[in-house]
Order: structure tokens, then sequence, then C-alpha cells
């Protein structure tokens, strides 16, 4: 009997979550799920995306968190349902982005341990899994539901954790008899979040001023915590008054115009030639928001921007005090936007306009694309890129798959401010950009949005052709086709003697026209550099269209940085010591 | 600089692995197994499946075990690569299958925790993810190499761990630096295995046959158990003095033929009523290797076979003593093939015609299909079934994914003894059919392999139908297509007024047709009851094959238990009075 006040465990929780501004869940119905589920049917404010595969339940979320909704969630029955989410999963808690993500559950009483004799037994209930303890590795929180009324003081715990600090995903397990229950929940606890202060903060601002002040050569690196602490409008109006050179690295990559007249560009293993030397020639590194991994500072960390001092602000303390080579001078513990704040009533100014003019300077000796002279017969990834980029307008998500493709269109895109480009950059699963692209375009019902993927990353999420068809998504997915694992080929011409082992022509590829057909999606085919134009039409249908591109095997990333090497030694290899000698002389 | 007998870690594992009869190795190749990978090259008597997404390659090594070849192997690189293999790693957990997986992982000195100072950063290396911890609950054993010298004790270990007792997956993360040292194997550390005791034997086989003698309406129930201790050699030959019913539970349901004089059927929720009907009326149930799942007893354990005496052989010594309602009055925790070893020395004899005589009468009382009278204008699932098992030979294996089509295949296949029938039943995740289909094939060139499918299920790796086409291998992949996750539409019918959230047409197909071409493989369509006639040309051909079978959407699995209920009351519940006083009369 439903008492006053009362309302079903399920259907609080979906209206929580549609207080925290989630319109959209992707998901896949199944027994342990579907009293759960079934609570749509009650609640108009928010909607089910129904998925073909969980995977893809989670990289939707993921990219739904990154490309405006801020907060996401998925929900999926137990065992397999569960088990089918961790690499989506695994995305966002590398990469600081936070979710929630709701299992099914088995009844309580069929549980292991639920009978103190079972505790040990492989598996009780049918399709039981021990979820929470799997996730907990890639999670903030994991925890399965104990009792229905700890529901409202659980998820608002899991929602504090996974949006407080270093942002990330959280997983609650809920057991199906749960789900059904009746609640009160003004009678339910409250979770208390704890006060969040800023400590020391006026004695670093004093050594943070002391060490611009000192600085002839500062450079900016701009890092996905910059997005995951909302602090880009913080970041404009720092960015105001400071003329020098400004990098990114590939997670902060759409935080600035590549035209802006400060951008010399991305830094890292896969990076612009002219940013990493720009870095590597700096006497300061104000670092915003980027864990400086290796893929930024090359496989030696003590050999990038060896002589400068290093500002970093990091939410992470981990982050901030691994020692792995890289000395940081000035260690700023604190949520970004918090200390832009502080630091923009100081009014602070940064001008190095000879610096800053000699930086960018270096982007007329490196234009796109280094290797233009040996065009092949198919499509050149460069010069792809590089339409795709023109023809974009600012009113574009991108999403980057894994690959060599990535690789082209980080290098050579150049973003147009107010464009959202992204990948799952720390954990990159092929097979993201697919999912990832319907998580951004239901969320930006008007934005042209780009799925960029290689013909090995989309086959493994490929069934989500028909959630996007199903959905009438005008997505625009784009396969590079170079046919097999283009970097981990060259990975194997470099390390494996060419020896191209479950790469290259021993994969293949199902016929992509007759795939399009199948899922009744426009089919397009970019065979050879002239065909390239033919992008922007294609681009401004309002349907979804798939673009096959043609590309050569062997079609390498250039450049490249091997293992060890400081990131301004990228191959081919060229002379530095004449660029070195006209920066120095700042 | 190579020394003598020193070979690569790499080349070290393949022959171990090619030792335990591994020939097929199911893998995607990636950076931190690459050098794993490479081995391929130099040892031409292991060979790898490339394959489109990792979890197939964990549930192709699953499948390769269940058929024939008793062990199997994966390999994935870190990250994505490793958590895709964990839905079918869960698949040989919970059900038995010996099997290991091979995570390549990132350089030891790019691992979290190498510096004391990273032990918490959430990643270090590219891709680096704790996998060891992930597998753990669904695994038997997950190891991360520590030094390249241990792994000839940590192989021999994980694969004693692996077969022995209650067989199951293992999982061994192998740094990529490791993958590619030399090592000396003769100079290697080996594992030691206990010694195995059968222990207080004469005491219990003298229970045992007391209880066998004091029985009037004794039931033998075979278990998939069976298969995971390799006792059919041993099961037929105490068989062969026994004249009592014989049922099976679905793992085992292949380990008799269904023609024979006494065999009554397959038990439990979705079980024949016959063979449910003789295990609720017997006196003595002997259970041989089964869990005795809820999903074989029923929802309240306490209510199967009630007036039986239950003697349980378990080698897993938590099953046979949880306490949920079963009360078991002879435990026997051995391996199973090493007691009816025991047993047939006794020349033990079980005869009980009258009994017997009356149970079989019990299968023309219920005679297929139940519900033929209210056929529809598309295809009757029973019907294609019926007719599937008329046309297969004995040399045939059949796989069924998850949903409706799996309940209508355990329902009404008939076995001829020789046929191989599996799902990954415990788990039970979609998707599981298409990929279990290739490591059935590749194992088992010469039989005809059937991917038995839902509409549903079919799409979680439908990726998987290019390995299978750029293999050559000529499965029959029949889709019973009922138009969205029909079992789930039951449940909803059932217990949610019909409210079909993210099921039926709310979710959507591609045109399987087209789908076909993509793939370059035949397509069939099977309309109405009078094409299924046409089933036995298409399983003739020595081509891949698609056969979409089109179902009413509304189309039921008939019958089926209602939760909590007992297993001979399935709904549709008919009156069991006059059958129980039949069948007390013995």
């Amino acid at each position: 009997m439903k008492k006053k006040n009362q309302i079903m465990l399920s259907d609080y929780v979906l209206s929580f979550l549609r207080n925290k501004n989630v319109k959209h869940v992707p998901l896949l119905i199944g027994g342990a799920i579907s009293f759960m589920v079934d609570a749509f049917s009650r609640n108009k404010k928010i909607k089910y995306i129904a998925v073909a595969n969980e995977q893809s339940a989670a990289m939707i979320a993921d990219a739904y968190s990154r490309s405006g909704a801020g907060y996401s969630c998925t929900m999926a029955t137990s065992g397999p349902g569960a088990t089918n989410l961790l690499t989506g999963i695994a995305c966002s808690y590398f990469d600081s982005i936070p979710s929630m993500h709701i299992c099914g559950q088995v009844n309580t009483y069929e549980q292991q341990g639920f009978h103190k004799s079972t505790k040990k037994v492989r598996q009780v209930g049918f399709q039981e899994t021990d979820i929470v303890n799997m996730a907990k590795p890639i999670t903030k929180f994991s925890y399965k539901l104990n009792r229905p009324e700890e529901i409202k003081y659980i998820l608002e715990k899991a929602y504090y954790i996974s949006t407080t600090g270093r942002p990330g995903p959280v997983l609650i397990d809920i057991p199906m008899n749960f789900q059904k229950m009746l609640i009160n929940p003004k009678k339910l606890r409250s979770f208390n979040q704890p006060k969040n202060k800023l400590l020391h903060l006026e004695n670093k601002i004093r050594k943070f001023k002391s060490f611009l002040q000192k600085s002839k050569k500062p450079v900016i690196i701009l890092g996905g915590g910059i997005k995951c602490s909302n602090s880009q409008n913080q970041l404009n109006i720092f960015l105001k008054k400071t003329q020098i050179p400004i990098v990114a690295t590939w997670s902060g990559v759409d935080l600035i115009d590549h035209k802006d007249y400060r951008y010399v560009g991305n830094i890292g293993v896969y990076g612009n030639r002219s940013a990493n030397i720009v870095v590597q020639n700096a006497d300061l590194i104000l670092s915003l928001g980027s864990r400086l991994d290796t893929r930024v500072t090359g496989g030696k960390p003590e050999t990038f921007a060896k002589n400068a001092k290093k500002i970093i602000i990091d939410i992470d303390n981990y982050e901030l005090s691994k020692q792995r080579g890289l000395k940081v001078d000035l260690k700023l513990n604190y949520n970004l936007n918090d200390l832009l704040k502080e630091l923009n009533k100081y009014n602070i100014k940064i001008t190095r306009n000879d610096w800053l003019k000699k930086s960018m300077n270096l982007n007329h000796l490196f234009k796109f694309p280094e290797f233009k002279k040996k065009l092949s017969k198919r499509v050149n990834p460069y010069l792809f890129v590089n339409e795709l980029s023109n023809v974009l307008n600012k009113n574009s998500i991108i999403i980057g798959d894994t690959g060599s493709h990535l690789t082209w269109l980080m290098q050579d895109f150049k973003i147009k401010y107010g464009q959202i480009m992204f990948s799952a950059f720390g954990n990159s699963p092929m097979g993201y950009a697919l999912p990832a692209s319907i998580g951004a375009q239901i969320i930006n019902k008007k934005k042209k949005v780009i799925a960029f993927n290689g013909d090995g990353s989309i086959q493994l999420n490929i069934q989500e052709l028909q959630t996007l068809s199903k959905l009438n998504l005008p997505i625009k997915i784009i396969i590079m086709n170079n046919h097999g694992y283009g970097i981990i080929q060259q990975f194997q011409d470099l390390y494996l003697n060419k020896r191209h082992e479950a790469s290259n022509r021993v994969v293949s590829n199902p016929n992509f026209k007759f795939l399009s057909k199948a899922f009744k999606i426009n089919y397009n085919f970019i065979k050879k550099n002239n065909d390239i134009k033919k992008i922007k039409k294609i681009i401004n249908s309002n349907k979804a269209e798939i673009i096959e591109v043609d590309i050569e095997d062997k079609e390498k990333i250039i450049p490249k940085l091997e293992f060890g090497k400081p990131i301004d030694n990228l191959s081919p290899q060229i002379n530095l010591n004449s660029i070195k000698n006209y920066l120095s002389t700042s």
C-alpha cells in the first residue's frame, strides 16, 4: 500500500538525475534493470536512448558530459550488461569526466552472501556479477545499495564525489527488488557536502607573480582540466592581458582559436613541431589543468622544457606529486576556476612581445603538410583534414576515434573558437567516436557533429549505426580507410622489421557501401585528392552521411616522436641549432 | 646479446600454449601486446585469429574450450583491449570453462607505483589500466608478471589452477618490456602440482549404494560438470547398467541422445513439462555435475523434488554447502570423473522399469509444440527448431545466444548423440553465439556449426561477421527475428502491464539482407511456416549463410515458470493430480 509522499525508488532516481540536468540516459534493457527502465514511462522530462551494446551507452554518456551537458548517466542490467559498460567508464575515469552508471543487480535474496553459506559461490542469482569490485579501479566511487532508504544519501554522495575535486565516474548497483520499493524522500537522510576552502593562497600567488616577473620566455599550456573545472570564462579574462605564446595539449586543443595571434600549436609526442620547439626553449611553463603525461612530455619527462621553471595548476595532488623526472617549481593544488578567479582580481599582465613574435614565426617554417610533396594517388590524410577544417563552422563538434586518423586530426585541424573537439584520450578505445557522436548530437541538436574514424576502429561499435539511424541523427561519419590499423603498422615498421602481424591486410573490412545501405544511411566515397572538395556539400547535408576516404596503407603520421627523445626532436629530424639560436636571443 | 638456450619470453609463452594443445589464439593487436603478437611470426604451429573487438576474442576462446579443444587463450592490449575481454571471461568463469587471457601491460617503468609517488595516480602509462584487480571477481587467478623470470612458474601455476578443481579462466598481465626479454627456460623455476587424493571414499560409496537400494523412483540429472571434468566415457559406462529416468540441465543437454529410452527431457524454469514433473515426483535425485541453480530448481529451492533424497556430486564445495533451501542428503565433493571411475568398479546396477516406463509415457502427454494450434502467419519458432533438429546430423555444433530464441532451442531441439550444443548459460551475454561459432568452427573444420541468434542479441558483436567471412568459415547464422528482445517483452507483459519500454519496436534492426551483402555472406529469408523446409538445403551449403527467420513480435516462450512456483507448475498451468497419482503408484 502506497502511503502519503511515497514514491517508487526508481522514480526518485529519475527525478534526481533530471535535477542534475540529465535529459537522456543511454541504456540497454535487461531483466535486472527492468523496473528502473519502466520508470521512464512515468517521467516525460527524461528520456532513454536504447543502444545496441552497453559499451556504447557508457561512451555516449561520456561524450554527453563532454559536449555540453556536464553530467550524464547510463543504466545497464546485471552481469554482461554491467561489464559491457566498463571500457566506456574507463574513458571517463582517465579523462576526468563526471558521469553516473546505474546497474541493476539481482534481487537481494539471490545475491552471493545473502545466505552466509553462499559468500564464496561463483554466482547465485542468474547473471549475478560483482560489478562493484570490478569497477573500483576505474571509478571514484562504486557501491551496491544495501537498503532502499540509502538511495538519497548515496545518490547525493556519488554525485558530489563525481563532480568535486578531479571529476570522474561513479557506479551504483541497485538490486532489482529495491527498484520497485516505495520510499518517502522527505524522510530520507541527506549527504552533507564538505566545505571547500582555498588555503595558503596569498603566499602562492606572490610566488606565482615573482616567477612571471623573472621570466623572459614564458609559455602557457592549456590542458583538459580547464574544461573539467568549467574555467573557460575565467581563462578568457586571464588571457586578455596576456601576450605570450600559448600551446595546448590534445585535451585542451579546442580552448583557443587556432588563428589566435598567440597560439603556436599543440604539443607532445604527436605534437606540432613549432609548439614543441617553443616549449623546449621556454624559461617558464605555466601549465593549466594538464597532468603533463608522457604523451605530452615525451617518454623521459626530465627532457621536457629542461631550462624552464614550471608552475603547474592541478586539482589532483597525486598528479602534482608524481616524481617521474619533471621538477615542479610551484605546485598549485587548487580548483582551476577558483584559482583563476583569484588571479583575475590581481590584474596580472604578461607581455613578451618579441618572444611571442619569434615563436609565432616558427609556424611559417613548418607549414602544413610537411610531406605534401609526396602525394599518393589516393587521398592524403593531411589534405583531407585541412579541408574538413576549412568547411566546418564554429558550431561543430568533432570527435576522433583511436589510431592514425586521430593523430592526423589533432595535428592539422585548425579550431575555430566555439568548436568542440575531443576523443577519449587517456583510455583511447577503438570504437569510441561513433557512440560518442550520438551523445554529442542528442544534446546539441543544431550543431554539426562529426565522428572521425579509422576503418579498424569503427568496427568495434559498428552496431550503433542503427541507433543513429533510428534516431534520425544527422551525424557525419567519416571513415579514414587506411586498411588495417595504420598506427600499428607504423610501429611494426619501426620496431618489428615491418612484420605486419595482425594488422594491415590481415584484418579486413566489410563493404562500407552496402553497410550504409543496411543501416539506411547515405554513403559517399572520397577516392583521390581531387575529390576532397566534395566534402563541403556532404557536410552541409541535413542527414546522416557515411564518408569513406580511401588512403594508402602506408600513409604515415608525420612528424612523430621516437621513444625517449626530447619533444623537439620529432622524426624526421631536422637541424634545430639555428632555430634555437634565433629563439635564444629574445 | 642472446646467450645459449635463451629465447624471447613471448616465444616461450607461445610454445607453452601450444603444448597445452592451443592451436589458435583470438586476439586484437595493440601497442602493449605487439611484441607478444610478433612471436607468431616465428612459430608456425600456433596461429592467431584477428578479431574486430576483443569482446569476441574471449567468447571465441570460451567456445573453443567448450567445443573440443579443452583449453584456450586470448591476447589483448592494455586498457580498452583488456577491459573489452571481461564480458567474455565472465562466460568462462560462471560456466567453469578453462581458459587463459594474456594482456599486454604498459612498460614496467610507466606503471602506477613504479615510482612510489605515482601509486595513486589514475594512470601513468598510456592506456594503463589495473586489469588484474578488475578481473579478480571473474577469474580463478589474476596476476601481473613482476619479473620475466617468473614466467614459467606463473604459466604453469595459472594453467594448473585453471584446469584443476572446478575449472575457470585465469588472467596474466605481461608488461610490454618483458615480452621481448630473453630468458633461459631451463634455468627457470617450475610450479609443483599438489597431489590429488580421493578421501573418505569407501564410506561415501556405501551410503551412495544404500540410498540407491532404498529408492523406488530415482532420477539422474546430467549437468555441465560432466563435460568440465571430461567424464563422458565414465558416465556412459555407468549408464549402461542403469534403467531409470534421466533428465538434463541446459548445460548437460547434449550428454545423451534425446531418443534414448531413458531420457525424459531437460528441467528447470524453462524446462520440459514431463522432465519437471518426473523430478518433482522422484524419491531420489542423483545430480551429476550440476550446481542446481535456481534456474533449475525454481526460485524457491525448497520446492524442488521435495520428497526426494538428494545425492549431489560437485567438485565445488561452496556450491555443495550453499544453504538456499535445498537439503542435500549426500554430498560428494569429488572430481566427477575420478568418482565415476571408482563407482564403475563396483558394478552398480539400477533398474526401476515400471517407474521408467511411466516417466517416459509422460512425454507422449506433452507433445511438441504445446501451442501448435495457434500458428501465426509468420514462422512458429517451435516448428522451426523442430525442423532444424531434424535436418542436423550428429556432426553438428549448435550455439545459442541469449533471449527467447535460446529458450525455444533448449525446449525443443532433440539432440542426436555426438552433437554439441551450448550457450554461455550463467553469464548469458547477448552477442555470444556469433563469435562462439567462430571458436567452434576453427577447431572443428568438418562439422556443421550453427550460430542461433535473436535479432537483438546478434547486434552486440555483429562486427565479427567480417572475421567469419574473412576466414571463409561455413557457419550457418540463424537470426530468429522477433523484433526486439522478445523475452523482455514477455517479462513486461507479465509484470509491467505490457509497457514495452526499451524493447520491441523501440529498438530496431538493420536490413539483414544488405548487411549480409556488406560482409559477403549469402542471405536467406524464412518468412512463413511453409518456408521452413528450405532450411535443409541451406544447412547443406558449404558456405556461410545468414538465415533470417521472421517471427511474430508476441510469440511467447511456452511453457515458462513464474517466480517462486515449484517447477512442475509451469504456466500455462495444467491439472497435475491425475499425473501425480499415475506416477505415485509405482
